[in-house]
C-alpha cells in the first residue's frame, strides 16, 4: 500500500458495492488519507448506514461521519417515499423511479464542504455510466461541471486549490469493479445493495441494485458473500 | 401584480433582509408562483426559521417548507459552532468566520432537487456581491455555473429544460434593497438578519449582518422597524 499524507480525500460511501469498491481504491490502490461521508437522507434501505460504517472501519480510514440531510421532505423517489421499487426488471426505462432528484449534485455539495473544512482537495465517488447509464447525476460532464462549480463557490477554490472529482469505476461494468475490490481485499460481506431490504436487513434480490449484483458476481462466477431472501 | 401561472419558482428565503426582499421581487414584481425553502442547519439564530414562514406568508407563497441539514456536524463556521461573532468590525477581512463551507452550493443543490420534484426550472436567491464580496458562493460566476451542473445532474435538465439562477439584488446595496423591498410593500419588521441575537431573540446590533442592515437604513433615512439591544 502506497502512502502519502499530503493526499487527503473525502470519500463519498453509502455501504453499497461501488462506493465501497472506490475507497478500497482510493485507500490501497492510491494510499490516500480517506475521509468518509454518508448520508441519512430518509433512505428506505437504512441498513446501507451501518455498512457503510463496517466498510470504513474495515477499510481503516482516518474518520467516518454521517450527515443528515432531509431528502424525504423534497420527496420524489421511491427510495424515500412509499413507492414500489421495481423488481426483476430488464426493460432500460432511461431513469428509474428510484433516481433521487439532485442526489449526487446534494451529497457531492456536503462532501465539498467537509472538504473544505479538513483541507482536502479530492473528493471520491463511485459513480459509473455503465449500469446507471439512466442517472443523469453519474454522467462525467456533470462530475466535472461540479469540480468547477465547488471550486468557484468555495473559500478554498476562491483562494487558488480547485477541487477534483475522482470518480475510478467510472467505465467498469459491474464484474470489473466486483474483481477490482476483490483484488484489492474487499470484503463485500460487509456491503448492502438492495433497495428494499426485508425488516430483518436480508436483500431481496430482485430490484435494479440486487440483480446488477447478482449478475456481475455470476459472471466472475464468484459467490456473493450475501444471503438472500428468496 | 402580474399573474402567471406558468412561471414557477423555488425561492431561498432564510428570513433575512435579502431574501425576503428577493422573494417580494419574485411574487410581486415578477408575478411567479413561489414556493419557498429555508434549511434548518444547526445554525444558531434559529430564530430566522420563524422569520422565514412569517415572510412566507405575507407574501402568499404556494407552500413554505423547511429542510433540515446538519452542517454543524462539518463544522468550520462561527454560524454553527462556538466561535465568537465578530463585532462593529469595520476591517473588511477578506472572508469573515461567519462564512459557512459551500453553504450557497448545498442550499442551491436542495432547491434544484425540490424544483425538479415540482417542476419548476428557476431558482431565486438573494445574493448580493456588494455587501458580501468576500463569500465566494455569491458571486455571479458561482451562480451561472451552478444552474449549469443542476442542468446537467437531473433528470429535468437531462430532458431538455435548463434551469436558471435568478439573483435579482446581485448589484444592488443594502440601501438599494430595502428601497425595493419597501416600494414592493415588504414589512421589514418581519425579518431577521443578525448572526448573533440574544435569546429573547433581539438582535445584537453589531455583527456584520446588523451593521450593514442599520447602515442600509440610515442611508435611506427610514427607520428600521426591529428593536436593537442596546
Amino acid at each position: 500500500m502506497a502512502s502519502d499524507d499530503h493526499q487527503r480525500a473525502v470519500v463519498l460511501l453509502s455501504g453499497g458495492l461501488d462506493s465501497s469498491t472506490a475507497l478500497a481504491w482510493a485507500r490501497r490502490e492510491m494510499g490516500w488519507e480517506c475521509h468518509t461521508v454518508a448520508f441519512d437522507y430518509g433512505q428506505r434501505h437504512r441498513i446501507e448506514l451501518e455498512a457503510a460504517a463496517n466498510v470504513a472501519r474495515f477499510m481503516g480510514v482516518t474518520d467516518h461521519r454521517v450527515i443528515a440531510v432531509d431528502l424525504a421532505s423534497i420527496g420524489g423517489s421511491a427510495l424515500t417515499e412509499n413507492i414500489d421499487v421495481p423488481k426483476d426488471r430488464h426493460d432500460g426505462v432511461a431513469i428509474p423511479v428510484t433516481y433521487v432528484p439532485a442526489r449526487n449534485l446534494i451529497f457531492l455539495s456536503l462532501a465539498a464542504a467537509l472538504a473544505e473544512t479538513i483541507h482536502a482537495s479530492k473528493i471520491v465517488i463511485g459513480a459509473n455510466v455503465v449500469d446507471y447509464s439512466g442517472y443523469p447525476d453519474c454522467r462525467p460532464e456533470f462530475l466535472d461541471a461540479f469540480a468547477q462549480v465547488a471550486t468557484l463557490g468555495t473559500r478554498s477554490g476562491s483562494e487558488g486549490v480547485p477541487f477534483e472529482v475522482v470518480a475510478p469505476l467510472l467505465t467498469l461494468d459491474k464484474s470489473e469493479i466486483i474483481a477490482l475490490g476483490t483484488r484489492l481485499g474487499l470484503d463485500y460481506a460487509l456491503t448492502r445493495s438492495c433497495y428494499d431490504p426485508r425488516p430483518d436487513g436480508m436483500p431481496c434480490g430482485h430490484c435494479d441494485s440486487c440483480l446488477f449484483r447478482r449478475e456481475g458476481f455470476a459472471k466472475l462466477s464468484l459467490q456473493d458473500p450475501l444471503p438472500y431472501a428468496e
